[in-house]
């Protein structure tokens, strides 16, 4: 077991036996935690981020609404003990539903029923024992590619994301794990849209322009988000991302940087604070003359525009502002690849390289 | 330009040239090509793959009906030959579609108006010229990853897949121009789920079992058919297809193999006659107790088998129709996740390795 394993199992462990504890004193088993529901959910204005608030709540096992609950998430904790850490493997979170989806032995009472079951043991374990699902071996999607120079080692292989032709270094659903070699570049271009990655990788714009290209498909997944999470991190290179002029891009970004209501319990291993937003904006639209590639509005393009334009942390500054009321006004959006329409390496040879060279970011 | 281009090149030509010959003449320019509606879709039961029947279509320019959509497929393929082949790059759908969305000079009309149209004159053109989409430079979705003993060459990099971490070379989205240097495997396993890939990967299966893994999400992409139907025709080395037991995992297999309707214009390119269905079967069910990680069909899953069920290539299928009488009587499906409550790696050190000793292939 590596050391971080370890100290995972012991996390775990030191759960169970306060459980263990508690029985030998004759207690009411009970499991304490922050609570992860919208009503705790805050926006925290130091850290700009999406956090847990101060309620906490509790599980006892000797209460009717709560001790399935409580069985399930030792459950949960033992598999990932048992199963996954003291081998070193990994599960993903369909796995470990079908791991824990057994019969209580004497009855025909499943312990989980269905994923959500599993899933919210995971993360109520995420909030108990201040791991990470990635520290408990605990992946979800497997998706995205990466290109630059980088080299990284992963399992025992040490990978030069440099020499991997067009098609580049496939991203695991876990990226804790992967230990950075050797990184030389000026800053990581993410992007939404996988052809995009296409026509960078083709045009070499990484290597002339001492980038690291990553792309993921639509939203980004926390695999992802911890990449580039580590790489600003710990290799202190600017990330920048690369979205649709949409509601639905610029909620990406959004993501990346305040995190989500979903994994609020999570922001601090997620969000990063000094991610820019490089495109497309509504001030590309007029600046390269895109209004003919516009994209007339759904009701739904419209609904988000509007939450989007709500958001706490977009509320007070005038820069976004400005796009919203843009956007509004466009009624439409531009797609990242509405660029083609002006040459076909128009994004690699002169939008990108013009947008760094000027600092045409949004914050 | 490589020789490759330079023949996709003059194919486009000879197509411009013989219009502008019939121009020369003072002739009303036509284009004849294979109809691809469904009325001219055919089971070939020789190659046992959906083709193109024998009806033919034209289309002339001095036709009011026509002319719309003879100009869309003379300006793709200006733009084929001038942007991609002659520049030696590669577009996707979606940005030829951006660089053919212009107004036709002197006139408020656009070329096209949704991307549909450039799509569909692609189609046109892999018809009519017997170049593939790939050919011709024109990509669309990048997914997918690959790990075992191959080494192969992509854009002037030589790359080896089996010291490329759990991660992976990650696919681009056109293969045909990957070069194969060294396979040293025994068989080729295909899977639809990423997460059983990164099982695999992690457990080093196919390092243990002399294998190839490839997956992607879901249903196969044109890239992904190409890499397999390569590796099976040049490498002369089996394929075997690892999906969902339900209709959904079925009709994945079947495109691999016979090809589908909407495709049925490349089958030649795409389709493998001897690919084989290793799992998971109705039989898997019995053989390795999964009764209860059965879950219930819905009314979509119903009709979908039902559909399948009545396929001309299915149809008198023994196997297979017993497969789909089991399935219907089970109206339930098995997840190859389910694999994962009969312990962590049973997949890999227990079923694929049965399976593959056994020959417990459907065909």
């Amino acid at each position: 077991m590596t050391k971080k394993q370890i100290k995972s199992k012991e996390e775990l462990e030191f759960f169970g036996k306060k459980l263990v504890d508690q029985v030998d004193k004759g207690k009411n088993p009970e499991i304490k935690f922050t609570l992860r529901n919208l009503s705790n959910i805050v926006f925290d204005k130091k850290s700009e981020t999406l956090k847990l608030g101060d309620k906490t709540g509790s599980r006892s096992f000797f209460n009717v609404a709560h001790s399935k609950k409580f069985l399930q998430t030792v459950e949960v904790a033992s598999i990932i003990k048992k199963e996954l850490l003291e081998s070193g493997k990994h599960e993903h979170l369909r796995g470990i539903f079908y791991m824990s989806k057994r019969t209580i032995p004497g009855t025909n009472v499943n312990i989980v029923d269905d994923q959500i079951e599993s899933d919210k043991s995971i993360e109520d374990l995420e909030v108990i024992t201040g791991l990470s699902r990635e520290q408990m071996h605990v992946s979800a999607n497997k998706m995205g590619s990466m290109i630059g120079n980088v080299i990284l080692e992963d399992s025992g292989d040490t990978i030069d994301c440099s020499k991997l032709g067009k098609g580049g270094y496939s991203i695991p659903s876990i990226t804790d794990e992967l230990e950075f070699k050797k990184i030389k570049a000026k800053y990581v271009l993410y992007m939404e849209k996988a052809s995009t990655f296409e026509r960078l990788a083709e045009d070499k714009f990484w290597d002339k322009n001492d980038a690291i290209i990553i792309t993921s498909q639509g939203q980004t997944t926390r695999g992802i988000r911890r990449l580039l999470q580590r790489i600003s991190e710990e290799e202190n290179l600017p990330i920048y991302v690369l979205v649709d002029n949409d509601p639905w891009g610029y909620y990406i970004y959004s993501v990346i940087k305040y995190g989500s209501i979903a994994l609020a319990f999570a922001s601090e291993r997620l969000t990063i604070p000094n991610v820019k937003f490089i495109g497309i904006s509504c001030d590309d639209i007029i600046k390269y003359d895109l209004k003919r590639q516009l994209i007339k509005f759904t009701d739904q393009d419209r609904t988000r525009l509007k939450q989007i334009t709500d958001y706490e942390w977009f509320r007070n500054n005038k820069d976004w502002q400005r796009q919203f009321k843009m956007m509004k006004y466009n009624d439409s959006k531009v797609e990242i690849q509405a660029l083609s329409s002006k040459g076909i390496s128009f994004i690699s040879d002169i939008y990108l390289v013009n947008k760094i060279k000027n600092k045409e970011f949004l914050d």
